[in-house]
């Protein structure tokens, strides 16, 4: 047996940018992203973003440059998120809700090589940019001018035109191992010690498949981006809905009546959001029935029970997860027994209120005691940490490996949650204590 | 960057043996096996898999030794499939059909130190090992007496008592690393020359979740074993249906009546089988409707028109795929676009008669010229040989490294199957010429 080792055949790095390529076959002339009045295809989706990555190259960008992009769920920041990695480069997409001040730390920090922004954030990241310590490199910028209206200054590069020069024949760069990061993501701007958590190409590919699998995404959903793309790339949803050849409904903002419009225009079966979000569906005043079962998945904070079980009542079907940004996506899902529905509303709703079980490409988890590193109590009662241990965890914080060890000891990562395990081995997080959670959406 | 490395939180190595211990957590009370009267839920199978791994290290088994099993789609076929490579060691499943003489080669090149044997095929595993070489190392047999009528001499190692005297707290012996073997199945076994595959633990993992994916298999489906879990562990779902907590229920054989009488007795939702399944599904005279709609996975050869649309007009969704033993599942299926339903019925039959497109977790699949390597035209018409590449394709063969550098190469693995690539990417095989076809199902 010890002959029988890796070879080329069976070696190639597990990366999620191969979705894309086989959906360009598979889903050739199916949408892959509706934006108010623009479509387009997997076929055209592929074929923009071998273009982009061929330009980013063209552009002095090497493997392991970061590239930041600050931009909202428009088509380019779904493109970004295979352009980017496929010219070799890691991606770093921005919260747009950030001031200038840390924006720039941010791009300092991650020594942005490029960064795309979208139009409406010029004047931000040019204030940004503005704040840097004289004779600094200055990253290139690129805008998004996705309304036609606001054309930028004939100087600025421009995302479109990169595209158009872009060569469609490009061979997008492979990384050079499965632990080859491709995304930089900050879990926190408001200190000035931001943390730059890098995933590899193989802890996003795990994590994307885990997620079609817990949530059970079927072939060709609608998907409807009211979850941030920023956001730990959208829970790995960007790549995922590549997988299955989804169509990626894009929002620049949004609100309930938007949502709402735009479920019955095309046909919406799919989203995620925080909290915030439920409770926006479900405070709408006179609701008509919604067309069709629409599966929203949560986390970030427990749904409160009333919103839960209003927003069910409307016709949702809400799933509950729990991730970190460390973790890539929702990597505890607050996984339904069939017996639940039977249950009465309040228990239901507090059952869901549960953060949950470990997804299957969580090799484990626990609650253990900080000190001790020994497990707590399963009964629901006893405080401890969350330790979390698997192919989704993060390769480390950028430039700070204090900061890495620190939570990566004795084979876990530990998550800085506190949280209790019931019983049945379901947990439930009871305080939310290592970082600033922004929008109340800590993920 | 380059000092993020992988770590022991993030590095665990990929196994499909951890669907068990959640699903044991997630569906405790659900239904994990019916087989005639005998019925488990998941927190009993994770239970007895432990206590039958433990009786497995207790008989002297080591890691990495082979145990063999020659059973049926029993209670015990599918717990094996778990508790063999629990004890650390690999299982290897043998087809039940073939004859002493070849059972016995395979036991001899295996070097199976132990063989579980179902007490029907009693006879026929004494007679392979009366043909052992005098003097051989002669492996231990367990006895399977799944009913109660045949309970086999009391010298004989019983399987239920193996399991009554394991160990339930065992702590299951985790795969050195991703790239150990989990799996050895031979592709042919009518020669004298057999082909042991041997598949890691990484491997069987990518292709399960891709399995799952690809067939879009939802939370707790209700899964009848109508195909042989000794051809290539049941195409992984052995391990997929913990991984979504679904009832397997299992038959010692079947004909069509049984599967109508099972589909309609538990609620079977999935299947999987050789065209021959088929065939015999849509023979069958004045068929009731289906309660509800069946997914029916098939592969092996191509389904015929006819008994594709038959059985599509009884109510069952038909998927095809293609595989081989070396690729762990059906790595290559043919992924339905929405807009060919509304083809006619003849044009529909084709398409799904072609082998389609690879699964997200193949890296990448080709026609080539066998001599040149270069790839052919995509035109339909221009032969070559099928080539893959990805994580699931096995290690090697078992003692045969001039087999193994054969149809490795290149970076590829050849299939010795010949095909055509059409215009929008699908593959379909036009014959299938490396190896013996059993029973009509290659895989």
């Amino acid at each position: 047996m010890d002959q029988l080792k890796p070879r080329p055949a069976n070696s190639c790095p597990l990366t999620p940018l191969g979705f894309l390529e086989r959906a360009a076959t598979v889903y050739a002339d199916s949408n892959s992203i509706i934006y108010n009045s623009t479509t387009y295809t997997w076929s055209q989706t592929y074929r923009r973003c071998l273009q982009l990555a061929s330009s980013i190259v063209s552009l002095g960008i090497k493997p392991g440059n970061v590239v930041s992009v600050l931009a909202p769920n428009i088509p380019a920041m779904y493109e970004l998120h295979f352009a980017v990695p496929m010219s070799g480069a890691i991606l770093n997409s921005i919260n747009t809700r950030l001031d200038a001040r840390t924006i720039s730390i941010l791009l300092r920090h991650s020594e942005a090589k490029l960064v795309f922004v979208d139009h409406f954030s010029r004047s931000l990241v040019l204030e940004a940019l503005s704040l840097f310590p004289q004779e600094s490199q200055y990253p290139i910028l690129a805008f998004i001018n996705t309304d036609a209206e606001t054309a930028s200054p004939a100087a600025d590069l421009d995302y479109e035109s990169l595209i158009e020069k872009g060569d469609a024949e490009f061979k997008w760069i492979q990384p050079q191992n499965e632990w080859t990061p491709i995304v930089l993501n900050y879990t926190s701007g408001t200190t000035s010690s931001p943390k730059g958590v890098v995933h590899s190409h193989r802890g996003e590919f795990i994590v994307a498949l885990d997620s079609l699998i817990e949530w059970s995404v079927p072939k060709q959903p609608v998907y409807l981006w009211t979850l941030p793309m920023f956001h730990a790339n959208g829970w790995t949803y960007t790549w995922g809905m590549a997988a299955v050849g989804g169509t990626n409904v894009c929002l620049r903002k949004f609100d309930a009546a938007i949502i709402y419009s735009e479920i019955r225009r095309h046909g919406v079966t799919h989203m995620c959001g925080a909290p915030v979000v439920l409770n926006m569906l479900a405070n709408i005043p006179n609701p008509e029935p919604l067309p069709h079962p629409i599966h929203i998945l949560t986390a970030g904070a427990p749904p409160p029970a009333a919103v839960l079980l209003r927003t069910e009542s409307l016709g949702f079907i809400v799933a509950h997860g729990y991730g970190l940004t460390e973790t890539g996506g929702l990597i505890v899902t607050c996984s339904w027994k069939h017996k639940w529905n039977t249950f009465p509303a309040s228990q239901r709703a507090k059952l869901k209120a549960r953060q949950g079980v470990r997804v299957i490409g969580l090799a484990e988890m626990d609650v253990v005691d900080s000190e001790s590193g020994l497990s707590v109590k399963r009964d629901g009662l006893s405080l401890g940490e969350v330790v979390l241990r698997g192919a989704c965890i993060m390769l480390g914080y950028l430039k700070d490996p204090v900061g890495t060890e620190k939570c990566m000891k004795n084979g876990w990562f530990y998550t800085g949650d506190v949280g209790v395990m019931h019983p049945d081995g379901y947990l439930e997080i009871k305080d939310r204590s290592k970082d600033v959670i922004i929008s109340g959406v800590r993920i």
